[in-house]
C-alpha cells in the first residue's frame, strides 16, 4: 500500500464514481450527450437574475428554500392539496436522490431497481451501504411491474433512462400497491417530455411514494443545479434531517431565484417541450429511414439500436458531435442521442447517413 | 415504532443535525448571529452576474470548476508552486468539509478535534462513522498543540470558532509534525480577519495537510455557497472521487462566476476586512468599558463572557438584534456576536448598556 493511500477511508479506496458525460469547453461542438435542453431558459429567468439584489449575497440563503417550495406547490394540481410541506429542494435531483438513498435505504437489503437505469443508482447504493437488487428489463427494455414486490424500497426512473421508455400510471400504482413496506422513489427527470401521467396524483393515496424531479431538463436550468422531491411531509422532513447533517444551505440565492422564475413560466415550458418532442419524432423517423432501430422515446433523447454503436459514436465524435455510449452489458449495442435543435439534428442525421453509406460501401 | 418510522434508515432515526443560526426573512433585524459580512461583495461580482450569458444555463456547469480553481491558485503565494491541481471547490466549505470527513476519516478511530469548535464537526463525525476524540481546550479556551499527537486525523479550525482565538503558524506546524499518519485538516474560514499566518505555506512540506476556506465570510458571498480546499493533488483527487459518487456538479455556473470575480478583487477584500477588524476592536473596547470580558478575537465575531449570557441573548432578541447563544457545556456563559457595520454595533452596544444598567439597578 502506498503511503498516500493510508490517508484515505476504506470506502474511498474502492469507490467507483459516476462518470458524467463530457462537457467540452471549446466551440464548434454539437452536444447531444447529457440530455440538456437545446433551448435557453425562460427570459424571466434572465430578468430575475439581472434584477437580483446582489448586495444580499453577503447573507446565507434560505436553507429551506421556502419561496421556491411554495412556487413549486402552487404549480402542482391544486386538487391534490399539496403544499410547501410536501416539497424538498436540493442541489439538482442528483443531490435529492443521494439524500433520499441515505434517508430511506441506507443499511437496507432488498431495495429493487431495474438492471438498466440511471447509472448513478448503483453508485449511491455502494456509497450509502444499500443492497440494491437489480431486476432485469425485458428483452424490449420494458419494466414489468410484477418484478417489484414486497421490497424494502423501489427506485424507478419514469420515463426510464437510457431506455427512454415509460410506465403507465396504473403500472406505477401496481408497484406501489405491491410495496407497502418501503419508500417507492419515482424519478421523473424526463416526465415533461412523456405522454404518460405523473405519479404525483398518487401522493394522497400512498404515503411511501416519493416523486423526484429536476429543473435541468425541461426547464433548461442544468447550469443552476436545482431539483426537488414531492412526498408525505414526514418523508420530506427526513430528507431535511439528512441534509442538515451534511450541508445546511446547498441551494444558493440565485439558484432559488432562477428556479422560481422558471417554474412560473409554463408557457415557455410547454413551447420548448413541444418543440423537443416534435424534433424527436422527426429524428426517429429519419433514423428509421436510414435503417436504424429506435426505441419509442418518452424523453428528450433517443436510444438507437445498432451493433455498430461504438463505431458510430466514434464517427460522430470525429465530426464534433457528442453522443453517449456505454461499454456495458446489454447496452454496448446502443447509442443514446439527446434531442437538440432542428439544425443540430439535421447535422446529426447527415453524419449518421454518411456513416451508414460508408458501411454499406464496405460491405459491397 | 410508528409506521412512518419503518421507512427511515437506522442512522436517520438517531440523527442529530447541525442547527444553523436563524435567518429571519422580515425587515428591521440586526443580524449578528451567523458571522456574515456586513459589507456587500465586490461590485465586480455584481457586474459579472449581470453580464453572465444566462442562455448557457441550459448546459451543465463545469463539474471541476477549472476556471475558479485557476483563479484561486493564481491568488496564492506564487513561490509555493501551487496550481489548480492543488484546489478542490465545493458548495460552501461545509460541503468541502463533509466530503473530507468521508474521504479521509470515515470508519477511523482516534481523529482528534477540540471539545469546543465548529458545531458541525461532531455531526459529520456521527454521520460518516468517524470516532472523534475531543481534546478539551484550556481554561482560557486556547488549543494546546501538545494534545494532538499520533492521531489518524486532526480537525482544527484556525482561528477557532466560536472561541475567536488563533494558533500561530509554528503551533500548526507542531501539530503536523506530531501527526504524520493522518490528514490534518485546518479550517481557515476566518483567516482573513486574523493576524496569524495561513497554513498554506506549509503545504509543500506536509502532504497530509488540507487547508479549507470559504467565500462566505471575508468575501461576502455566503449567499452563493462556495468553499474550497488546498492540498496535495492526491488528497484533492480523493475529494473529487467522493463528490463524483454523490453529486457531479454541486457548484452552479453563477456561483463559479461570482467566486472568480470575488477572488480577483483583493482591494475590496482588504478594505472590508480592515474595516471589520477596526469595528471589532472598537466593539471589544466598548464592551470592556461596560464591564464585559471579551476574548481577543482573530475573527469577524466576538465571544463575550458573562454568566447572564442567556438573559442578554433574550434582551437583544427582544430588540431585534440576533446574536448566537448555545446551552452547551462550557459555552452557556458566553454569547457570540458577529461584527456588523459601525452603525449596527452602536445599536448593539446601546442595547447591551441598557441591559447592564437594568441589571445594576436590580442589584442595588
Amino acid at each position: 500500500m502506498d503511503f498516500m493511500n493510508s490517508y484515505l477511508s476504506e470506502n474511498v479506496k474502492n469507490l467507483i464514481p459516476y462518470v458524467a458525460g463530457l462537457q467540452p469547453q471549446g466551440p464548434g461542438w454539437i452536444k447531444l450527450n447529457t440530455n440538456e435542453n437545446p433551448y435557453p431558459p425562460s427570459v424571466k429567468v434572465m430578468r430575475t437574475i439581472i434584477a437580483a439584489d446582489t448586495e444580499m449575497l453577503r447573507l446565507y440563503p434560505d436553507g429551506e428554500s421556502t419561496a421556491l417550495k411554495e412556487a413549486i406547490a402552487a404549480n402542482l394540481d391544486l386538487d391534490l392539496g399539496l403544499c410547501h410541506k410536501n416539497i424538498f429542494c436540493g442541489n439538482g435531483s442528483d443531490e435529492v436522490l443521494a439524500l433520499a438513498f441515505q434517508a430511506f435505504y441506507s443499511g437496507k437489503v432488498n431495495v429493487l431497481t431495474p438492471d438498466i437505469s440511471y447509472g448513478f443508482y448503483p453508485v449511491w447504493g455502494d456509497m450509502y451501504n444499500v443492497k440494491l437488487e437489480f431486476r432485469p428489463l425485458g428483452e424490449d427494455f420494458t419494466i414489468d411491474p410484477n418484478d417489484y414486490k414486497d421490497a424494502n424500497g423501489v427506485v424507478i426512473a419514469n420515463p426510464n433512462a437510457p431506455t427512454s421508455l415509460a410506465l403507465e400510471l396504473s403500472q406505477i400504482e401496481q408497484i406501489l400497491h405491491q410495496n407497502p413496506k418501503g419508500v417507492v422513489l419515482v424519478d421523473e427527470a424526463y416526465i415533461n417530455f412523456a405522454n404518460v401521467d405523473s405519479a404525483v396524483s398518487l401522493l394522497p393515496k400512498y404515503e411511501n411514494l416519493l416523486v423526484v424531479r429536476t429543473f435541468s431538463k425541461s426547464h433548461s436550468l442544468a447550469g443552476m443545479r436545482v431539483g426537488y422531491a414531492i412526498g408525505h411531509p414526514k418523508l420530506i422532513k427526513a430528507l431535511g434531517l439528512v441534509r442538515d447533517a451534511f450541508n445546511s444551505y446547498p441551494l444558493d440565492m440565485l439558484a432559488q431565484t432562477a428556479a422560481i422564475a422558471a417554474i412560473k413560466d409554463n408557457i415557455h415550458l410547454f413551447k420548448t417541450c413541444k418543440q423537443v418532442i416534435k424534433t424527436r419524432e422527426e429524428t426517429a423517423k429519419n433514423l428509421q429511414k436510414i435503417g436504424y432501430q429506435v426505441l419509442p422515446s418518452q424523453t428528450n433523447f433517443l436510444l438507437i439500436k445498432t451493433p455498430a454503436a461504438e463505431e458510430l459514436y466514434k464517427h460522430l465524435l470525429k465530426n464534433k458531435i457528442l453522443a453517449r455510449y456505454w461499454l456495458k452489458p446489454r447496452l454496448s449495442h446502443f447509442l443514446r442521442v439527446t434531442i437538440g435543435t432542428d439544425k443540430e439534428m439535421e447535422a446529426f442525421i447527415k453524419c449518421v447517413q454518411e456513416f451508414a453509406n460508408a458501411k454499406q460501401t464496405k460491405q459491397m
